[in-house]
């Protein structure tokens, strides 16, 4: 028997958010089932629906930043128990046996790991998300949220604050390193917050000044404008590590120069078109540019670890299940500081 | 007191090559005398002498792959003996006091490293390179060549061999790590001989299967040819690390699509044209897209004693000093295999 779960749901790229129910799956041994408290949005929530990249499976439920409490578990759950405060990113199941999976990098899943929504489960099901009051997840997939993070702050960490904390720890952020920040929106300003947390020196570089005392109070020591175009000149070769968080299109030889020798570029918004670049921006200074896409399970925790030791959580608007649509629309306004938050308590099926 | 040596010189981008007399300094203190025996062809050479890189300083003498023997050392120096096998290669001097001097990485030295050729020493003195029987260069940018490695085929590792050393080090080229080389000229054949002594699974890319044979015989366990389109698919997802020595424009998502997760794509060939990309295939798997230019000194001398140690060398062509035209117009053709060295002895001023 499966269960009937109040969830904010859209028919359509085009139909507003309506209150309904969604169908969650029975308990399975693995399975963890999670009171949903809040459920963050993500740009990429509004991409897919929107059918931006590809086309949406509708009826759909968004949400992959999602918080909350286990209300039960299956018989053969060992890692938590009811009542325990865990979380819900991106993904909800991979083979587990691969070369990535055994490593820990569950997203790079040989076989394809499963998203939380727009995608499908192993056995066909389709994969809903978190905007919803319930969901069930197989334990591999669920995070423990420490007690230091209240659930509310907790939620836009299992996708935004994974998504910079990765790139930061593999491209060395830390005492002694210069960061740069690019675009100060929900990925960055948690950019600057664990940038700052892991001990770096960190500049954002916004298009305007308009966040500066925002930047600074979340740890930034430099705030810059891309609008002044000196900018690019100012501050050559001087950055160890440039983290960009927006999806428009770059001027890379630009954001290159401002990488020191041996030091990287990485993108972590998406652009729609292809991007150009002169080789000779990566050959002289032996630069990298890559890109970051989430993180797998283990460094996940060890992100929610890392936020709770060091007190840092993202700076939230919480928002009730009728103000998703208007929510949308001031994300790609960026008119969000910095992160929206759905209290999932507010959904009332009609 | 200067000096009037023998060298082979062009004086603008269309005259042939001439053979004549080049002015080198008188020693310094911190000066070592160098006999040149052997210079190697660079594809470098050719795109500065016929400007393709920009303005060139005429009348020129090429040549950053030079070998030879110390005939006469400056009071000071305590590196070298006269007799004693050298090379320089692409660097004759830097500031030695910047971050990256002091760490070997005089490459990128933040003065500006001073070119063995086509570049003007500090005090104003035009650098003039290796088709020359002597050379003049302070002992920070002489290497010790080592016994086992005749001057002969010495000479190529200075610029080819540093040129794939660095990125197979820096990316973890080693045993359990599948590496490919795109393209095997020069560059090329150097890397899959020391991506195979290294202990690297190699497998050489190329247009066509024309140099299969030889390929082999250095070390690669397999060979592609790009002209059969179906590489791209059958090896997805298959390569911790690929060095592109081509200078073509690259299909570069093609290329990004082979790169296993984590791993990396160097480029250490200079398309003329910028290069485009999606940001998607460098994000689904957090791949490397990056450069490698030569190496500093250290590193350079580690990868002579390396190619002493494990018997490798360039396979080469040594030629007379009047043949020097026709072996650009070979270089640029594809047609030689794999180096052209040209012996200097043979250098006769008009």
């Amino acid at each position: 028997m499966t269960t009937q779960v109040p969830a904010i749901l859209k028919d359509s790229a085009d139909a507003p958010f309506r209150q309904g129910l969604v169908e969650r799956r029975d308990l399975r041994p693995d399975d963890v089932r999670i009171d949903i408290a809040y459920a963050g949005i993500c740009h990429s929530d509004i991409h897919t629906v929107r059918e931006e990249w590809g086309p949406c499976i509708f009826p759909i439920v968004t949400g992959h930043e999602i918080a909350g409490v286990v209300s039960e578990i299956g018989s053969e759950v060992t890692k938590f128990k009811v009542g325990d405060h865990v979380g819900v990113g991106c993904l909800v199941d991979s083979c587990g046996e691969c070369d990535y999976c055994v490593k820990g990098s569950e997203n790079f899943c040989e076989k394809g790991a499963v998203g939380t929504y727009n995608s499908k489960n192993y056995d066909g099901e389709i994969a809903q998300g978190g905007y919803s009051q319930q969901i069930i997840v197989t334990e591999r997939f669920v995070l423990r949220i420490p007690d230091a993070i209240s659930l509310e702050v907790a939620a836009p960490l299992l996708c935004a604050g994974i998504t910079l904390y990765t790139p930061l720890k593999r491209w060395g952020a830390g005492p002694g390193k210069k960061v740069a920040i690019v675009g100060m929106g929900g990925l960055g300003h948690m950019g600057v917050k664990i940038a700052a947390a892991m001990g770096a020196d960190v500049t954002v570089i916004s298009q305007t000044m308009s966040k500066e005392e925002d930047g600074r109070a979340f740890g930034a020591v430099d705030y810059r404008a891309t609008e002044d175009g000196s900018v690019f000149k100012e501050l050559r070769n001087s950055f160890d590590l440039i983290v960009c968080t927006v999806s428009a299109d770059l001027p890379l030889d630009k954001y290159l120069g401002m990488v020191k020798p041996f030091g990287a570029l990485v993108l972590v918004g998406l652009p729609e078109k292809p991007q150009n670049f002169q080789v000779f921006s990566l050959i002289m200074g032996d630069k990298v540019l890559t890109g970051s896409n989430i993180g797998g399970i283990p460094i996940t925790q060890e992100m929610l670890d890392f936020c709770a030791e060091h007190d840092i959580a993202p700076t939230v608007e919480t928002i009730s299940a009728d103000e998703v649509d208007a929510a949308y629309d001031r994300v790609v306004a960026s008119k969000v500081r910095y992160r929206f938050v759905i209290d999932t308590s507010t959904i009332a099926p009609e």
